[in-house]
């Protein structure tokens, strides 16, 4: 069991900082002392066996710590968080330190068999789960309570003592990353593992998701640009592109299912267990018993929290977005009203005017958004869900169904209300070109702006100092602690949940939106890829085993979009023209034709498997081995129990 | 570890048969050895380790041989087979022998704390699971092949030298269970956690879906009947009563999912673990590595399977389809003709006639339905299926199909195409009906019937014969083994399949149909408990964690009602009258209304939890604490390298 583990590596000479500990300033000395105590302290005491170490800079100690750890305390710790990692026969295993030598690439001096993210993960596991003994407070700050149990890095994070906890860039690695990724213009796919090994499984599967997507719209893209060449206007054309989309936006979003097991497959989240998921740092509640833990903590009535759910949040969200539709209303209402002023007294001026109406509502819903967003968040955390991904769940939901009616009402209204398929045309278009180069500025000019400014900051001091390496890992840290926080991944997959709206609803009406949403996307592939390395604070990874709740959004709109052009396609005059005696035979074309079209696509959602046949397979040889060590053992102890007698 | 476990009650003196082995007659002698000798061989020699003895009747050796086995070798099993019991804090835990004290119940002297249908369960399981090792055929019958690791039993059952194996009943028990499940008439529930202890889980879940159904099916009996005391001809009332059922319907079936729950919880098959799944008997192919086990067994490609369904099977079941239709559009104008008869020449003889034609198709229909279930069978045996659950899948969706068509096809046709709403109602109420008493005859007079012959048979043998307690055995043998064999749950649940079907398929044009289907389904419970009780063999216990399946079935009913009625309320004269001016207005009003009541259906899928919240608490605390015990481990080793440094 023991081998030759050589527990120098714990000596500061080893010492690989990976995650920087910011603390306020002005902390007071017991409380650091203290804190730190736990992190070096013995897993037996109850601390979390770490490495800390106070960064250093020419102004003296700045309450700045970076933390690491010896190589068997985090293979250890890949064990606690269940790492999953090739074995040498090519399957996924969960690690476990007795287990060690099957995996691909172990060796005992080989540290680079954890990539640079898991260990900070780790790290991260590790810190949070620090848990208070018998401390009725932090030492030194008697109104930050704590309990037996309680996580002493969240109690820190929500009283200010710590302000922040980060992990380290590593710079050799981004350099070679950036330029594999973005760095040459280049077809070709992107460096997806090795995003995910810099940047974890998260974030790599967000940019896989995007890169897939925007192969998925090629087909569309291509035959989309005929029908603007040609000027196609016949409606059986139309029909048939439509039908195409309907059936292939199916087709994609079950194949990514099936993409989405192959990578995190292969980067092992598929098989790794969900771990035990801790209240989240805003969570509050009267000190009780957690049923499912038996251990003392905040509970929370989840009849209050439902109550708070469908009484407040609900007709609150329903508010607004009446309240949205109300501004619509009056959008169209100045529109009209420009459209007669400018006919009454045509002039420069009127004509101006005309675009006064579009820019108003425009500024009006960019404000909406981000007061309805603060509202969301503000009322999400009131509900007080015990759980992070609860709260990002409810959080979603609202921000996603007002978006949703803020960026298609206004094409529904003119679609199904004003009967306007010009307008219409003209609107999408106008809209999806708008917002996306709106994005583009402030995703990719903004950044590029800002890494020049960086840079310059950089080299002026660079040229100041020599350049020591432990001098420069101080630069570093002080650079990367005042970089913004990226705050995931859901903005970047809202923009992507637009832009399916804009190609999906109106497919019929305005072919080339795929053409657009393609152009966009390969630029979004480098703009995103430049925010992450070069805007942002590096994140800690966070492992998952596919896109969550987006996945449903997706296939919720595809949905919604069967109905939209098969309504589309009804009220086009060519396929009036072909009921001429009968609007009712038409309305009931239509309706069967649709009612087809879903039972088609639940059918092919029924049929199309989830995962591919060989990972099936691999899962399944997993769950057999399983089974058969748990047969073997009663064999044994059938063997045994018989000898004795 | 070894406790004071008597070896003793492997002797005969304590030997309780549990299982019936029927060899065929004229079965060689070496080959009886050779299987008799593998049962009671020890696991470590490959055997199953069992306690076999043949069947002495008054004519001798009969080929019969009981099989039982020890307690010790019972409670290992149980291990095996990964049963789920109760512990002693009321949790329910995966049984293993090392922790066998914690268990509610558990005694070493108590051998009632594994039910007979348990122990029969896992004698089953040790017999399938009895290997080939070197052998190369069944010695003596050198066609019949075996390779290493194929299942004996199954071999044999395949080459005819096994005739059946069935578990014996207890004539006490079921003596108890009758009395308290259908012996008296009372007002209340079945006896669900009896009949689980005896037939097992599947059977018990019938019975309790039976139930539930009965009770969900009350309040939409209770509306219907003032329209049909009242004659309520006004459609507002109808469509407030489709608008009822099918939120109700809706409902009841996400209730179930909880109540399926809190029962399979309770039960332990909620959490019992998947077994791996072995070929099933027909299965064949060329040997070859089954890349999931790395063992040597048939091998049959996918492709060529999928081939056969998609190339062979649906284009049959779709000609089989179109032939249904075929014959319903005879039967109307059988039908036809026959009213045509009757106006031209009225006479008795003519007015017998009108009956004629229903007479003739319900014959065909019963007809088609046998001939297609053969042919569904075969077809579904020649594609191959490696796994019977995929077998019982394909074979379910073809019958399905098929019997969803015949039932309803002619019920469509007269609402969608004739028009005629009275028609309609007629039709549903006869058939509705019809079917009703048929099936009670079927499964309730006839078992009648067959019990007191068989009584009346018993009784006969009793009186020739002294009741000593070994003859009565060997005569309960031979009296259960010439009883029929229950194949499965299948037809019942079709039954109320198709019963669903009639009640909420066309609800808004006849209310009464819930009443006739509460009515049946309470004598149904007692038709089909005496069924399994007195009529057919013992079943071998299933255990299974929900009904499979059957809630996509009944769901998909549910959605499909949710269209008819929708167009049924629309097609109404009364709501005709609303819209005077515009159909347009009349037809897309129902399609939004339609819609709307599908999306809600979605959304209160979505929003209703599948299980309760305290069994989700359960699972969680389960979870938790396999997640701390690998904690614990972690910690200990981590102590444990950091003592010996």
């Amino acid at each position: 069991m023991v081998e030759s583990w050589s527990f120098l590596d714990t000596a500061e000479s080893n010492f690989r900082p990976l995650v920087v500990i910011e603390l306020a300033k002005g902390t007071k000395e017991e409380t650091i002392e203290w804190f730190t105590k736990r992190i070096v302290d013995k897993k037996a005491n109850g601390g979390a066996q770490l490495l800390i170490k106070p960064l250093v800079t020419e102004n003296g100690v700045e309450n700045i710590y970076l933390v690491g750890a010896s190589h068997l305390r985090l293979l250890l710790g890949a064990e606690t968080v269940g790492l999953v990692k090739e074995c040498s026969d090519n399957s996924m295993r969960t690690f476990t330190y007795s287990s060690r030598k099957t995996f691909k690439h172990f060796a005992d001096d080989n540290h680079n068999f954890l990539t640079m993210a898991e260990c900070q993960y780790i790290i991260k596991h590790e810190l949070e789960n620090l848990r208070a003994k018998d401390e009725k407070m932090i030492p030194g700050y008697p109104q930050a309570k704590l309990y037996p149990g309680k996580s002493i890095v969240r109690r820190l994070l929500t009283s200010g003592i710590l302000v922040q906890i980060f992990p380290l860039h590593d710079r050799e690695e981004l350099k070679k990353l950036c330029h594999s990724w973005y760095g040459r213009v280049k077809i070709g796919y992107q460096p997806l593992d090795d995003i995910r090994c810099y940047f974890g499984e998260t974030i790599a599967l967000y940019f896989g998701f995007l890169e897939y997507f925007t192969f998925a719209l090629i087909p569309m893209a291509v035959i989309g640009i005929p029908y603007y060449m040609f000027a196609w206007e016949d409606y059986d054309k139309y029909v048939m592109f439509a039908t195409f989309n309907l059936l292939w936006s199916t087709v994609i979003l079950e194949v990514w299912k099936r993409i989405c097991a192959i990578l995190t497959y292969r980067w092992g989240t598929l098989l790794m267990k969900r771990q035990f998921e801790e209240p989240r740092p805003g969570f509050h509640g009267v000190l009780g018993i957690n049923p499912v833990t038996g251990r003392e903590e905040p509970v929370y009535s989840s009849i209050k929290r439902q109550l708070r759910i469908y009484l407040v949040s609900l007709p609150f969200v329903c508010l607004c977005l009446y309240f949205s539709l109300y501004v619509m209303m009056i959008y169209f209402d100045l529109e009209q009203w420009a459209l007669d002023y400018h006919k009454e007294n045509e002039s420069n001026f009127s004509s101006l005017m005309l675009y006064v109406p579009s820019i108003i509502y425009a500024v009006v819903i960019e404000i909406m958004n981000r007061i309805y967003r603060y509202a969301a968040e503000f009322l999400t955390s009131w509900e007080n869900h015990r759980l992070e991904s609860s709260y990002q769940n409810h959080l979603i939901l609202k921000v996603l169904v007002f978006n949703f009616l803020n960026c298609f009402a206004s094409l529904f209204y003119i679609a199904f209300v004003l009967f306007d398929m010009k307008l219409l045309r003209q609107s999408l278009a106008t809209l999806l070109i708008t917002s996306q180069i709106l994005n583009q500025f402030a995703e990719s000019l903004l950044p590029y702006w800002l890494q020049k400014r960086y840079n310059r900051r950089m080299k002026k001091r660079m040229c100041s100092k020599k350049t020591d390496t432990d001098l420069s890992l101080a630069e570093q840290v002080n650079m990367e602690k005042e970089m913004g926080t990226y705050l995931g991944t859901f903005d970047d997959y809202l923009e992507l949940f637009l832009q399916f709206g804009y190609v999906s609803l109106f497919s019929c009406v305005y072919p080339l939106a795929a053409v657009f949403a393609v152009l966009n996307n390969i630029t979004e592939i480098y703009s995103d890829a430049l925010k992450m390395c070069r805007v942002y604070k590096r994140p800690f990874a966070e492992p998952t085993a596919n896109i969550g709740v987006w996945q449903l959004a997706f296939e919720t709109m595809s949905v919604i979009s069967v109905v939209t052009n098969c309504i589309l396609i009804g009220m086009s005059p060519e396929v009036d023209a072909l009921f001429p005696d009968s609007k009712m035979d038409l309305v009931l074309t239509v309706a069967l034709v649709e009612h087809l079209l879903l039972a088609i696509k639940f059918i092919m959602a029924f049929v199309i498997p989830d995962k591919p046949r060989d990972i099936q397979m691999k899962l399944a040889k997993l769950e057999f081995e399983s089974l058969e060590a748990l047969k073997q053992q009663v064999r044994m102890q059938l063997h045994f129990l018989l000898i004795h007698h």
